[in-house]
């Protein structure tokens, strides 16, 4: 099956996995542990039950929002995923040019695979994500030259002070390939994550070697002073860390658990949410990600109370499946889901989506019949 | 297995399953999106018990019960359906025929196969379905047409701004056969809807180009000032709307997430349903439709508020099976359920079922033993 | 396997079943409807969890209690049950032989297939359970004969105004065989019951021909006022029925929903018992059966506010293996189980599991490992 | 697979699985009854998720802590479990070994398969496990040794008046082999948990023999009185019990169901854990188990009031693969895990996991994908 044909990113999923190889499937589709909070995103999303709103002209609904403050043509942006190149030669400049295309921010991982200066020739809505780095000077270092690079934003990752047990990659001694490395970094530090040992995994290892596992308040009021870029934390799931994030300069939130990447067991950040929105009310931009995989997990998201979201693994199938146009294709797909779910719950535009009314519903995901 | 041998309606529908293509299966079948909606349909009602009363007598219980100010013999009308020759030659007029013999309403869609003076032929209660058209000459013509055919009733419904992405026709490149149209539309018009395009629904695209998504309040008040029937909302989930549509003059709502059809991650309509009864107390009449599968589904509809329901999807299959007669046995055994349930539950008359207690039960379909 | 090696009351069905016709099983086993709530009775008892004391003498348990104002070994009677001969020669007075033997009731059925004065040669403690007969002079007669026969105690049965629809039974057409019949009853009226019509079940029929459906409070009065014998009625749900008998004179309530065989989608008794237990305080004994499979259910029954529990199909599983010892065994195992879960529990009798908490928990039975 | 290849304790144990005979495997692993509550010691952690915190260092997280006053690495103590030479030949001297090295308490059990003196050889922080003997002399006796072979605490366990009803080794004719015995007894006393009776579990039997059932607060006070060692009930789920254990002087509970290996049925420990913390405050350690299978099931037993775990099971599955060797990759495992957890958590240290906040998810275990 092609990207093409793919009628919704479930089955743009299914063939993408076809076409990819097992151990990079297991990368990217895995998460940590036993997989609790992997799926709980998914059954915690299939359970809201939106009520949708009649009798309001939707003839031309609107997806367009305002993220970090520039216009997007959905409330969706890429989330920041390390190492594209694994999934197609173009790696993070399709993904960045798919983006562009559809109008929306592309972040760019640290541990991008393709250096932030060519994949800025996309000319995409570019964000920047950082890791925190046990060098500080090579951290201040990336920073500066996203923005002279010309990215609009800073995404502070919070939720990796150490990379989760992910078993698949243990499993399968997951390293990546000669070919794939971190562009940012050295030739010499960025081969750890290809160094291919026995029942570890090569990821993991070059993140406990890089990343600085320390990081707390003062390092992020510290990184507040140095840019004056808008400024995210993703990552955060407790309402009283988003408070604090909100008191020290933040300016958005990604509501995440990671995709399940990272503690086994944490909520599923749909179900953080409304907690979080609340205690930080208008002060900041929340965003959400985590196992958005429709349309109407969009308008869930916004009903919840997110701005909008970040979109993840499925942005790597249609990469994997196409390159740019296969981005292009889940993009699409996505907008188009958006697009009628926003009619079809009568909602003008994504702000009347905020005003949704949402329901527990004991709903199952069923295959045909 | 004949629809005579069927000894409930999922029996029935497993029957008919047998004898109607594919294509048309998945037409008649399938919801939107993943059919969350469709599924949570009937897991929601399957999970609301009821608390029986005892020691009245139910010698004679009467399910009879006035439906828009007519008597019908059970709290039931026929849902609009579309093209209903797809399933058998006689289509409309079958399933008119067998409503006046069951003494109970049917509903003409817009979208007829037979045009609605023939299905007036067979002397049952008929109401009229309005799609709001963006051709109001031809709304305006259709409903007075409609009127002049003896129609009592106008039910808009308000749920199709656009038709919901129904994957299962997308994937069958779903047309109407050439020999079954809406009846009610010129046939260079209605044509839309048998144009076979690889990857899309027809019917879909016949919607889109004819049915107007900018349909709001104000055209409503409209069509309120242009005719004196009674006037039916269908498709309203949100108390909030509900609400207004009692104080913009309608007399009867349908608490309806057109059967998993429109928006996937909509409500089930029977968890809707007392939001909005008490919304709009005594001034409207509230029914409820989708998933509605037996007696005591009936039961549990107007327990939970509802004057009574639409029956959607098992009307087709007992035409399939049989035309008149096999609709006719589709509702003998909901009648029987009726009687039964109303019985069984110690109830004299729909109007003591309206006071049976409910309770959540995580009750599960068992399929034998 | 026999009725001696099974460990629990589920592994003793699973023999019965090898060793009962189909369609008897059917009959036994059969719930009405979808048989929603014939497994939703389990299912309510499963999650219902017990939170048990600790640090009491527990060395010699005592199951005994007063039913009905006699005591009892264990808080047990048998369920009236029609037909026993189905499952072995001996039918009710080998039942009631092993009921004697374990020290608990034993309540004929009126439908018993054989008299209630041969059942009382067993010397168990009996009552007799009636149905309302459209023939009020045959209802007198047979309290007088049950009365003279020494039963001890009248169950008016509530719940059966008609039969539910068994969908087991109409595909079966399931009949009597000529060798089991009425006892009570005229042959020519208990032929009803034998007399086999494609695609109905004989049994109903009978029913409806004898039953009568139009029982109300003023024939419980003049019941009541016939006969100074503690008074049961069977099959009360909802307390505002409860609240009412029990203002009626009535001595004892079964709560039960016939253990799922008459209204489908009624609440499961063990989750209606507490509002009826509020309801009428300590006014009214109070029972309880529908699915009650071992010891911790009979406690579960208890600790949520019954006095004791009535046992049904499992009765059944142990005669048809065995007769009066299968009967034996099936006691045997239960009256074990419940001594165990009394130790286990920390109850050194049954008033103190009326002082167990109980917790919702999402348990769920497992097979082996 | 060898204990050192499994990555997570659910991996372990299927390897061990592979290489426990049968019936060993049963003893081990089964539950009581239905299993019930087995299973819903799994269910109920499982749905719980974690809220993880941010922004704190954790470059060291330290998963020490105090247990019955002294240092432990991590908030974890092997649970009392009988003849563990069943799993190897070096039994509970391997495993305290493990422990020793691990740096945990391991608690001897009375019907240890070796000797206290000799496992104290291990070097290892102990603690005695008691059951209530009908000989009181004995238990004395064994009290004495404990304390004098160097055991520093004492754990009376109270949930076994009698041993609950283990399917699985009935089924089994269940005995131990003659080369395992409990090492504190006779030979004359411990054979009968040997001798192999069809349908029988010889070890219930022999429990039955040796236990006293009378176990009551009067002797609890008893033996308070003769011993200064800190006092740990083992088994305690009602707040009342607790509070009043509190009173009498009590250290230490474990909040356990026995592994569900007692009152099937019985609450699921985690599930009981809230309100028996509420009900002694700071006046009592809190500990807990039944299901821990993972360092995220620490970090949730302690988020909901626990002081720590004791570990059951997953011992014995490295046990058997491994000898001490085995256990302390069981061990090391788990030590990962909490590590992990708590990082990924933001906690610094244990008392900082007693903060985080817990919420019901809907979570379920899924196997690869
Ligand atoms: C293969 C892969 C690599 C990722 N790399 C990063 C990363 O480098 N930095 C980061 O902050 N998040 C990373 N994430 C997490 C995503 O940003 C995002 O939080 C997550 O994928 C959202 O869940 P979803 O994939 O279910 O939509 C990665 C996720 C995946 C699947
Ligand atoms: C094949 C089919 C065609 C339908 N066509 C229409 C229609 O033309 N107009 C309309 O208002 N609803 C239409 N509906 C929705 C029904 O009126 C009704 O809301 C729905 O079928 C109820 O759910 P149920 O089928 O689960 O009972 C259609 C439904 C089906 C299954
Ligand atoms: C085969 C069968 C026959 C029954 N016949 C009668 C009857 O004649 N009168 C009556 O009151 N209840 C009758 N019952 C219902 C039982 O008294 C009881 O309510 C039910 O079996 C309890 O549920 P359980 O079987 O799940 O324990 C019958 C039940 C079965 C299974
Ligand atoms: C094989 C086995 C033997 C046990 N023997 C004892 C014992 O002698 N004394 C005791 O207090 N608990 C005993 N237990 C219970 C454990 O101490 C502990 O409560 C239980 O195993 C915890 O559940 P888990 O195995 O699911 O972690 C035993 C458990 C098992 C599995």
């Amino acid at each position: 099956m092609t990207a093409g044909a793919a009628l919704d990113l479930a089955e743009l999923a299914r063939a993408a996995k076809a076409v990819i190889p097992a151990a990079v499937w297991d990368f990217v589709e895995g998460g940590s542990g036993a997989e609790l909070s992997l799926g709980a995103n998914r059954s915690a999303l299939d359970s809201l039950a939106l009520v949708p709103r009649v009798l309001r002209d939707v003839s031309a609904p609107t997806a367009g929002c305002a993220l970090l403050g520039a216009q997007a043509e959905m409330p969706v942006a890429i989330a920041p995923m390390a190492y594209q190149r694994l999934l197609h030669p173009d790696g993070e400049l399709a993904v960045a040019r798919a983006a562009k295309l559809a109008g929306i921010p592309f972040t760019v991982p640290m541990l991008s695979s393709v250096a932030v200066e060519q994949v800025a020739s996309s000319g995409a809505d570019l964000w920047f994500q950082l890791y925190w780095l046990r060098d500080r000077g090579k951290t201040a270092e990336l920073l500066a030259r996203a923005q002279a690079a010309g990215c609009r934003a800073v995404v502070l990752t919070v939720d990796v002070p150490r990379m989760g047990r992910r078993l698949r990659d243990l499993r399968n001694s997951f390293a990546l390939p000669g070919e794939v490395g971190a562009a940012h970094f050295a030739p010499d530090q960025a081969v750890a994550a290809q160094r291919r040992k026995d029942g570890a995994s090569a990821v993991a290892d070059h993140t406990s070697q890089a990343f600085d596992p320390s990081l707390s308040w003062p390092d992020l009021e510290w990184l507040r002073g140095r840019t004056s870029l808008p400024l995210v934390l993703k990552g955060v799931l407790d309402p009283r860390d988003a408070l604090r994030a909100s008191q020290s300069g933040v300016d958005a939130l990604v509501v995440s658990n990671h995709g399940g990447r990272q503690l086994d067991g944490a909520l599923p950040a749909i179900d953080a949410l409304p907690a979080v929105r609340e205690a930080v009310g208008e002060t900041c931009e929340v965003l959400l990600d985590s196992g958005i995989r429709s349309g109407v997990d969009v308008l869930r998201a916004i009903a919840r109370g997110a701005r909008g979201v970040l979109l993840g693994r499925p942005v790597l199938h249609g990469l994997a499946l196409g390159g740019a146009e296969g981005v292009g294709r889940t993009l699409a797909l996505l907008r188009a889901e958006i697009d009628d779910a926003l009619a079809l719950a009568g909602c003008r535009d994504v702000h009347e989506a905020a005003g949704l009314r949402l329901a527990k519903s004991p709903a199952q995901r069923r295959e045909g019949q």
